[in-house]
């Protein structure tokens, strides 16, 4: 099954796509959408659908995971991450989405739901078999977001399995 | 000139066609793309991508306005209309989009920056020549964003032509 991993923001939206077989993971590729402040909004949501979108086409996920984001104090912020993630979950449309909050994220890859970024980078390496750790930090997101979504996914079927 | 206004929200998307002509407005369409709670995140933002583009590609705009949305207290909220509002932006791309705060746009249609809902939907309906108030009040708020941006675009080529 491959899964793709979605990190939204309107300056950088890392993206992942996994392999998954069994319990065994594979990395297929990664990468970082970056708008420019100078460009004018309508172009930077285009840019993130368009590059999503190639993605989307080129590694035809058969689903999705996005980092579903709370934030507690700044909504100007939110309202601009709230824009990006809009055109990127526009992108994915027709596959499967799943959304997993940050500290659910953080307890799938690095098994701790406070776990900081560099544990997050680390593990997902690890997990990967990466030989380097997946840069930027936005791609190891993205990347982590689809390995939770692939253990939720084998946690889900054993579960209704047992039942 | 064509101008499409768009009022973004992730449960209701109101928008509105006028055509200038000088300084007279004349009222071409509106609308209001609501979408269901109950449906999933993915299949409201194709809703209003897909209708809006609908919307885009019959009218055909020359220009189009949206309202900026800076929420104080409600970062959920923000980021619930950022999303649509993304998806609503990308949907006119390639439009020429002029941003204005709340403010700006009630104090262009009714000449107060603090005016309520129902003198907005009052005003729309006289300066567009409506025989009723255009309902819901979220395409009236549309229109009503339109109507700003053609006001500026007189101010902005009479101080052009004054200079």
């Amino acid at each position: 099954m491959i899964i793709l991993g979605i990190d939204p923001g309107l300056a950088n939206t890392g993206w992942g796509v996994i392999e998954t077989s069994g319990s065994r993971f594979r990395c297929v590729a990664y990468g970082c959408i970056t708008t420019d402040g100078a460009m004018a909004l309508p172009s930077r949501l285009a840019r993130i659908h368009e590059s999503l979108s190639e993605a989307v086409a080129k590694y035809r996920p058969d689903e999705a995971a996005i980092e579903s984001v709370y934030f507690s104090n700044n909504a100007k912020s939110a309202f601009a991450t709230g824009q990006a993630r809009g055109v990127a979950i526009l992108a994915a449309h027709g596959v499967p989405l799943g959304e997993y909050g940050p500290g659910e994220i953080k307890l799938a890859v690095v098994g701790a739901g406070d776990a900081d970024k560099h544990q997050v980078q680390y593990m997902v390496r690890v997990v990967l078999g990466l030989k380097d750790e997946p840069k930027p930090d936005h791609a190891a997101d993205a990347l982590a977001a689809a390995i939770c979504h692939a253990n939720s996914r084998t946690r889900t079927s054993l579960a209704g399995a047992a039942s």
